[in-house]
């Protein structure tokens, strides 16, 4: 017989679930809307938020709930606390998701200057972690969550490269100032939404195996260069 | 006679307030260092972000230890869920802090050719808004988390204003771009230090009044243009 215990973890994994699909789609159209330059898929990322920040509530709730009225113990506790956990992160990627958003806003307004073929790449690498962390999560698999952690050291050096490569195109001329520096700004964002998908990835680790690997590996993950 | 989990509850408590202290000192440190050209100030963030790392994972793991072994319900399940909340955001916060020191390791590079007075104002309000929120958790001061949910208004636009200035500067002097770059980066990374007072202060209320007020406002705390 099923636990009611059980019976809420599974209702409030599978909203974090659909919540987490609603976070990638977001992720997804703000990249389209700079490699498109679609006005459409910007409003569409503010619209998903609204949807996200209501989901944000709910499994918050729902695990509240569940401490309160279970007393849950062990892998079950450890279960609630991750998701509450990536319930935060994944609301965050969907606030990053609004910011490239609206760096794209400010991209867009002049015809397009300045090289984004890293900045491509970049969201294409910051995309596979994302997927992954949230397979990972899925499918409680700890070593697909060890790999979302390898990642972010590649996409660290996108955005050094693009760094470095706008600052050159920008002193060379400074029509591109302005371009530059959303450039710049999109690819902070994707990188945050990156060490998001590394949290979610450590957090996996600590729901399935108990062990606690932040901090482990020198500066935390939010912690780069610029 | 104390419960355990009061006993518990104090201690959890206790550790996250002296860590709460130790990231402002890394907040007062990182606006020091550009604001006086110290490279003693950058090494001292460094040092305290180690230490506040080691803190994170300590309240983290009393908090599920209470979790698993006190059972709480109610208004003790309330405070300890925000104690695990305010406890990510103050370790994202010293992230922040170390952000911003290698911003100012950049910065300090040239010789100052772009005005931060501006930075300087923005900085104090942030350093207001951590304080405010600090005292708040301290003190339980629900009428006091409020005010810091007010104050991330001005701190908006304080980087509206930076951001605007430091491009006409850039664009007049190319000479100022790579500067100029690192000044907004600091004013980024200092609105984000407040979006994170801002949820320390939403989960003052929380835990006081039971009331979830995010996403409540219009767009989020870290959804701010650019």
């Amino acid at each position: 017989m099923l636990r009611n215990l059980d019976i809420g973890l599974s209702q409030a994994n599978r909203q974090l679930v659909a919540m987490a699909g609603l976070v990638e789609e977001a992720i997804i159209a703000a990249t389209h809307a700079w490699r498109q330059r679609s006005t459409a898929r910007i409003q569409e990322v503010y619209a998903i938020e609204q949807r996200v920040n209501q989901a944000h509530i709910e499994v918050d709730s729902e695990c509240v709930k569940l401490l309160a009225l279970q007393q849950p113990m062990a892998t079950d506790l450890r279960q609630i606390i991750s998701l509450i956990k990536i319930n935060t992160d994944l609301e965050r990627m969907v606030d990053l998701a609004v910011n490239i958003a609206q760096n794209t806003e400010y991209f867009l307004k002049s015809p397009p200057v300045i090289s984004t073929e890293d900045l491509s790449d970049m969201s294409d690498e910051v995309r596979v972690m994302v997927r992954e962390a949230l397979d990972a999560f899925v499918q409680k698999d700890e070593r697909l969550a060890r790999s979302v952690l390898l990642r972010d050291d590649k996409v660290d050096q996108y955005k050094r490269k693009i760094f470095d490569d706008v600052l050159a195109a920008m002193r060379r001329d400074p029509a591109c100032i302005e371009q530059g520096l959303n450039v710049i700004l999109i690819a902070k964002n994707l990188e945050r939404v990156g060490d998001h998908a590394t949290n979610v990835g450590e957090d996996v680790i600590y729901m399935s195996s108990g062990k606690d690997v932040r901090h482990s590996g020198g500066a935390s993950p939010g912690v780069t260069r610029r």
